[in-house]
């Protein structure tokens, strides 16, 4: 009995357990909501920022309406003002004013059509103008649905012409009914305007935000990340195993993850640089200086850094290969490598900086340092003095190949691809162990890995046997690329200089590019890279 | 005066000539305007169909206006039915689905809301009405603004939510001088109801287009430009410059230009990928048979694949980079390497064909050609015995380099690197020639590249005298590891159709590519990608 109760006593708390939870959990639904608002406004503050001004927007083109005069004055089609506002208002100024300016566009342009086609029909019998409304219906539908197909409308007046179709078809079929087609195509003209214009106010004059100056932040984070991803990419390659035990502490891990962030922000950036440039040269700023400024160009340095970029990427992909050099081989060239990715990070960030408090960089900014370190690398690779004597010996009848080897050109290189330190029966086992656990929390490979691992077949095992050199070789070879690469950037960077009329290098502003700049490199570029994907809603 | 007479006629003429001239190049222009035209509907037919559609479903959507019956029974608001379909049809079905079901729920909850704000509202005085009205168009208009930041909502609701706001201001605005909200709202449902229903009528039953054919014929066409891409970049890689006289005739020029085609349309694919992945998510066709169709599976194979064009970009890198291993070099390991590349080409191809079939592929699509290619190339890069031996003869003191020797894993990088063939001072001039030349016209650099040669600066020179043959190693060790990552692909492609439930390979499936297959696939592959951008819309 005693046992009973208490058994009740259990379900009943049980019970009320099983009721309480669930209240609990959407009790705490609200709480989480609130959280994740409140990391996305903070996030980028301006989000919020234009949700007032929306707000106030709509509240302002609502007050045509309630209030008497211009109830007076407008009628009610002041509804189309608030519709123009929710659909014109944009979150930043030269996404606004394109679509304002479409809006308006197509409005005037089907207004015309519809006022010339109500003239050619007025005054024939209702079944007549019945089939000619139909049919004109059916003829621009067709014509504009077709147009919208072309590329060159496709990108900059798509929504103008979505809204030639509408204002044509509302007026055209309203004309069969309503009499007064002038006075409707005047009042939507006029709605249209008074919503256009009030987007155009809070857009341009209330805490703006600019397409152009996104698109310049994003090109400064572009560089930094890539500035970061290289540093952290040949760190991790050279990093020392034996001494960490394998185990990443945080900040190694933070190092490893950027890698990917930085490039992969560069080579997805193609279509937000377009639209942002897009719509940047609608914006006004700058063409009041009586030079447009040039939008396009930032759209081809980011080509261009995305060609560097692919190299980038590649390097990553050494980092991640399933066939490795020992670290024994590797640390042989640690010195020279991380010497010039640092120096080719040093570069990118001195371009950040310098575009970023738009001056010209200075004229050395590809420095003798990175001259140096490449040469000390070209010498690393040489200085296996044993290795070069006994080939030279081997090769010692053949004279063409003594030639090269005295003028040092093919010699670097095989040099490079061995060291006698190496314990290959170690590394092979050190190599295969990496392979497995070295993979970055990549997010394209994260989901696969688990599944990944135990299937490696035949085809990759043989690739394991194929060479431990290989692949040092492969990562010099990129990064000697890379630093050519590079010039083709700074080259692009000065044409950019040139068009935007950027200020002349001063010797004062040689800033110099300390690490905090860096560290920081991961929060600006996410930050900078947020309000493209807003604009391009 | 004769002279003066005939100076008069001269100017006669060419005066005629001045007014004439751009009276026929106007004359002109409709001509060129509609071969435009023409040749965007040529390039998919089923724009044109799209057109037609569109101007029947206006005109049908129209007569709801026109037709006396129905006016009765909806009255003047039929326009926002025109309205709906203007807005609502799109391309594919799915893109038309997912648009009309957020305009139809937007309207919905908008109504519901507004209702309950007039229910609120009901009775006040009118300067209390105002202000309640003018509060919650604020309240609203902010709310709404900021949650179309949230990425989620961006990502499938952004729509829903601006006719939501519109839909809410309309009637909440309109409520304030009309007194019969409710029937406003049973309007602009019905008649948003109505815009819809015509809108699926014709998107899902004549002639539909379904976004994810088009995402199954685009993936199709990556693994064809893929291979193409990586028999055309090895190809070219170890094209014979010495036969050919540096001239390239057409057909080569075109394999050249295919080879950026092919991986381009890989790594640009992602944003196209994800909207026609969400697009035909909404697609009721192969729901109906129970299961739904993993078309996420197709995204993430998008990004396996894409994954594998870095490696593709990189070995193209290889082919455009500054510094060259001498043809005499490369041309050692031709044979190997085109094998190596022709198998994985070859996998791609029949892995294209089983996916468009809808069939699985061979269990052993990663054929022993492929391993046997690849051992191949391991012994072409050992088969180097005499710099094997000279190594080998210098370390004799060091036991663990003997070890090493003997399992023969380092050594085979070493020899890949050197050749006794190497004529390294006619090298040197060709490989700068190369350089100069061996650009091919890639639309990133082609407009740069008459800026670029003459500035090759003191940096670049230094990397070509850096090492001939460290690119030849970079180049094997990618073809090694595009192998490694062309087993994840296939892994990825097992997981597809397994989620898809593709039909059991039999024996007989196994088709022979053909390389006729491959001419088609660029067109094919720019077919399969334009309906993406159109969808995108």
């Amino acid at each position: 009995m005693g046992m009973a109760s208490a058994l009740g006593s259990f379900n009943k708390k049980r019970t009320l357990l099983m009721l309480t939870a669930p209240v609990k959990r959407i009790g705490r639904i609200p709480a989480s909501w609130g959280r994740h608002a409140w990391s996305i406004g903070r996030e980028d503050p301006r989000r919020a920022v234009h949700a007032l001004k929306s707000g106030t927007a709509l509240t302002l083109v609502s007050l045509l309406y309630i209030l008497e005069p211009f109830f007076k004055g407008i009628g009610k089609n002041a509804m189309w003002a608030v519709m123009t506002v929710v659909v014109v208002l944009e979150f930043t100024a030269g996404a606004t004013i394109c679509k304002g300016l479409n809006r308006g566009l197509g409005t005037v342009l089907a207004g015309c059509l519809a006022l010339l086609i109500e003239f050619v029909a007025a005054g024939t019998g209702k079944v007549l103008r019945a089939f000619i409304v139909g049919a004109s219906v059916f003829i621009i539908g067709f014509a504009t649905t077709y147009v919208r197909f072309f590329p060159t409308i496709k990108k900059s007046y798509d929504y103008g012409v979505l809204i030639f179709l509408l204002t044509f078809n509302l007026i055209t079929v309203s004309s069969y009914r309503q009499q007064d087609v002038v006075s409707l195509t005047r009042d939507r003209l006029s709605t249209i305007a008074i919503g256009c214009a009030i987007c155009l106010f809070m857009t341009l004059l209330v805490l703006p935000n600019w397409s152009g100056e996104d698109l310049h932040s994003s090109t400064v984070g572009k560089f930094e990340g890539l500035a970061t991803s290289i540093e952290a990419c040949v760190n991790e390659y050279f990093r020392d195993r034996d001494k960490g035990d394998n185990v990443l502490d945080n900040k190694q891990e933070e190092a490893r993850a950027s890698i990917q962030i930085g490039y992969r922000a560069v080579l997805d950036s193609k279509s937000s640089d377009e639209t942002l440039a897009h719509y940047a040269s609608w914006e006004p700023r700058h063409s009041m200086h009586c030079y447009s400024y040039p939008w396009q160009k930032y759209v081809k340095l980011g080509s261009v850094l995305r060609h560097f970029a692919y190299t980038v990427a590649a390097l990553h992909g050494c980092l991640e290969s399933e066939i490795q050099t020992p670290p024994s081989v590797r640390s042989l060239f640690r010195d020279p490598c991380t010497r010039v990715a640092r120096e080719v990070a040093k570069v990118l960030q001195e371009l950040a900086v310098s575009i970023k408090h738009h001056r010209r960089c200075a004229p050395d900014v590809l420095s003798d340092h990175l001259h140096q370190a490449l040469q000390d690398l070209n010498s690393a690779i040489r200085s296996q003095p044993r290795l070069f004597l006994g080939s030279k010996r081997a090769c010692a009848a053949n004279k063409r190949m003594l030639m090269e080897l005295n003028s040092g050109k093919l010699s670097a290189s095989r040099a490079a691809l061995h060291s006698f330190k190496t314990d290959a029966t170690a590394a092979l086992s050190e190599t295969t162990r990496n392979a497995r656990s070295d993979q970055p929390p990549a997010p394209d490979r994260s989901e696969r890995s688990g599944m990944l691992r135990p299937t490696l077949s035949k085809i990759a095992i043989t690739s394991l046997e194929f060479s431990e050199a290989l692949p040092f070789a492969a990562f010099a070879s990129l990064l000697v690329e890379m630093v050519v690469r590079l010039e083709l950037v700074i080259e692009e960077v000065k044409n950019l200089e040139r068009a935007a009329n950027f200020r002349e290098f001063t010797g004062r502003d040689h800033l110099i590019v300390d690490l905090s700049s860096m560290e920081k490199t991961r929060n600006s570029n996410a930050a900078a890279l947020h309000p493209v994907s807003a604009a391009a809603e």
